[in-house]
């Protein structure tokens, strides 16, 4: 195969595309508005701002197909760029991703259980809004949040002026929305990937683990009931299908006394979906590349048991990691940067017991328990 | 990590190592002869020839530790790096593995069982070595063979001249050697990794079919005794320390019904380890290169049971294979040319019954039955 793909963006995810491209045989072109973008060790960039239409004219010239390794590219730029090429996914399913409003409707309309929600249009609107939903909330810009950037946390009423002074100002430029705090016992993500023909696949379901609202471990297959694993991916399944969703994408839901409740949806490869290079028949990697090009769905099924753990602000020492056996190393290239995503390690096992053993000694070895401990408490318990 | 490795050599090996190393965090830099040396889509190209000093002044200079993907070097060029930075596999390696008489003698003196073999120095040396070796047997030039290449088999001493038609120009250039053909039952090799620590790792022993002097199929682990898999590997064990070896080497072997007889061995990770990509817990390519980086080794051990098929002269059709779960895909991004090889597929099943019932879907729906029959009567049969 010697198509191009073009990614919009150029961070890890595009390298991680990438380097999952070349046994392909495809070469890649991303575009960055940084000029040290990581992906750009391996394949050449276009650096440039993703609403220079001249630039945009110059990567549509050079790629066969374009995607996304960051989902806030401006949804104008997908759509002059799907007028010209073939984009998956659509400036439709971005457009959406991009909002969580837009988002959280659509849940609403499929069926899929949300959070309480409600937009807030003015500081007046915010105690609407609360009388409303009530706290403890969280006020959230719709657009251009990530990693818990843009969201302010209320606990009770009192609060409502601290949020507005917090994220006021960015009412009017990427709009805001009040969500109800949900006391969730466990966090789960659904990886899925749909091809050009509708077919869909999910990986098996991942629980996650946040610290300071960035990803900091995830483990695979999690352990759930049939009916949550059941309702996880006809949802995953239902929000796939009235995007005509073509790539991978990642449902983030949260599991609760009162059965499951989605938080949002990333129109993208995502870091809960990291595990698959080593823990899955077919990467996240592989099967988005498959998809965007037509090409038939790999097998989404497990390797073993999986833990991934994300190295934030700055990479620990690799030689406990190669040590491990079983354990991977992934350095994105980055130089550190507090709370900077700078690699990964996926530690891989036959067994839950197993696994939990690596992580204990890794936890130990890098002196990171307050990352292990939660997964290895996961994997011990039967629940 | 930040070290950069320079690979002289940047064809499909090289490729495949500098894809293993960006996880790892590491840069490389290929030299090559060609200027569309594969690797190069994915890594800058220092395009020279081998012996010219400049380019390797440069080379030393960009790059903190070499290597090769390619074995037929000159010996100067790897010593005259050597002199200026960290070498793997060092020079002496590489000089005798480049010499069939030198290989063979060197297995000799460490007890290893070899094919019977005759330096050849000129046309009446060739009568004097086939009636001490006796036919058939076959005449090879001692160096810069590969793939069957610089060979001719000789069923009888009849075929005397016509070996020294075909040869004997190379005489003086390249040396030559008679080697006894040996009725072989299995072609079995070792694929093995020595760290810069003295600490040798093996993955599980594969079997070879060629196919006009070309490898054609792998299979692994090959289902072999214990007393032949203990020759094997101290086998491996001998050369790797005799010759201080660094890096990834593969020991050819003919199983025989006297017992195991090397053929060659290969200073660079080798063809029939392309199935460690998938089918072990480390590659040969990420082990190679935590080897020559003074890293600790990774796992050696089976993931499934694999079998790897060459893609030789052109690629077959690429969606056949994509709809196979558990066969994987690997384009090396070179154009196609009779005897060239340009890709692989290593398929993973968790059994032999399973694989051998993939192989049969894929032989048939490429209609490469010749290619698989042979793994499949393998994997079939109790041996």
């Amino acid at each position: 195969m010697t198509a191009t793909v073009g990614i919009l963006g150029g961070g890890q995810l595009a390298r991680m595309l990438a380097l999952a491209g070349a046994p392909l045989g495809l070469r890649c072109l991303v575009m960055d508005t940084v000029a040290d973008a990581c992906a750009a060790q391996y394949v050449p960039l276009l650096h440039a701002d993703y609403c220079d239409k001249l630039a945009l004219a110059e990567f549509a010239s050079r790629v066969d197909v374009a995607t996304f390794d960051f989902e806030n590219v401006p949804a104008e730029s997908a759509e002059w760029l799907a007028q010209r090429i073939p984009v998956f996914p659509g400036p439709r399913a971005l457009a959406v991703a991009q909002d969580r409003l837009a988002e959280k409707t659509l849940f609403q309309d499929l069926g899929i259980g949300t959070p309480r929600f409600s937009a807030v249009l003015s500081r007046p609107d915010l105690d609407r809004a609360l009388s409303d939903i009530g706290a403890p909330s969280i006020l959230k810009t719709r657009r251009l949040g990530y990693d818990g950037k843009g969201q302010f946390r209320l606990r009770s009423h009192y609060d409502a002026d601290a949020a507005w002074a917090a994220l006021g100002d960015q009412c009017d430029r990427v709009g805001l929305i009040l969500e109800s705090f949900v006391p969730f016992e466990r966090e789960l993500s659904v990886v899925a990937v749909r091809g050009r023909d509708g077919e869909v696949r999910t990986w098996p379901i991942t629980r996650n683990w946040h610290s300071d609202g960035i990803l900091s471990a995830s483990l695979a297959p999690a352990r759930v009931s049939n009916d949550i694993a059941a309702e996880a991916l006809v949802a995953a399944g239902r929000v796939a299908e009235s995007l005509d969703y073509v790539g991978v994408f990642a449902l983030e839901l949260f599991e609760t006394p009162s059965g499951l409740l989605a938080n949002e949806m990333a129109p993208r490869v995502h870091n809960s979906g990291h595990w698959t290079i080593e823990g899955a028949h077919c990467s996240q990697f592989e099967n988005h590349l498959r998809a965007v090009l037509g090409l038939p769905l790999g097998p989404t099924s497990a390797r073993g048991v999986s833990c991934m753990l994300n190295w934030v602000g700055e990479l620990p020492d690799p030689l406990a990691v190669l040590r491990l056996a079983g354990a991977h190393w992934h350095d994105y290239g980055k130089s550190p940067r507090a709370g900077r995503k700078v690699g990964h390690t996926t530690c891989v096992a036959d067994s839950a017991q197993e696994l939990a053993v690596m992580l204990e000694t890794l936890g130990i070895a890098l002196d990171r328990r307050s990352q292990t401990e939660s997964v290895i408490d996961a994997l011990r318990s039967s629940v």
